[in-house]
């Protein structure tokens, strides 16, 4: 079955993440897309995210690796939720299996973006209740 | 502080599931929302979404109640996703709580609607993959 063009674009993203190609990784995402950076830190806007990207890969002691083991997606409209198992490792940490939840929207020039970023999916209802 | 315009609807929302007030539900949902019956099985539009309710309610003997213990909303313009702590109960099952998954669209008329209704949230990936 042929990939869906998100499936396409997570991929993408991950790889571009994993090779800390930056320009290419703030591409997926749309103007005022907002990114968890961690439960309670969100940043908005390509700029934003790209440098919050910079700042993940140094955490993580360049060798951050990311790859999805799951993924669903769910459209209507120009609208699509990606529910996803995103499995993250570094050299510092134990690896890990997160709950991504993910919202892309579709425009007319530009295609499917990722307006919502959220990595870290319900984890953020333990860090704010 | 002031609750956000989506707590209110999701709380409408919860409110005439529980009446079974079908008419005023699928008022919160946009004319071609996704509605996750259960993992494997979607439905598309306002009238399918009601039919799907009314087929709900009879499944769990007229006694289903909907209460949100938590919930978390990110914004991106016109696009909010909205993760929550779901309990589900009725008489002919033991309580649960499920990690739902909404999304939800901003519409220039209407004001904010669900496109996206997910309360199975990543169970959906344990089921098809």
């Amino acid at each position: 079955m042929a990939q869906h063009p998100i499936e396409l674009l997570i991929n993408k993203a991950d790889s571009a993440i994993n090779a800390e190609d930056f320009d290419t990784l703030i591409d997926i995402y749309a103007e005022n897309a907002v990114l968890v950076v961690k439960p309670g830190m969100n940043v908005i806007g390509k700029e934003q995210i790209k440098k919050a990207f910079i700042a993940i890969a140094a955490y993580f002691e360049h060798s951050l690796d990311v790859t999805q083991a799951g993924l669903e997606i769910l459209e209507s409209g120009d609208t699509a939720l990606v529910l996803a198992k995103t499995k993250v490792s570094a050299n510092n940490q134990p690896p890990l299996e997160r709950k991504a939840t993910y919202v892309f929207q579709h425009f007319a020039q530009k295609g499917w973006l990722c307006v919502i970023d959220n990595s870290y999916g319900h984890d953020l209802l333990e860090h704010t209740q």
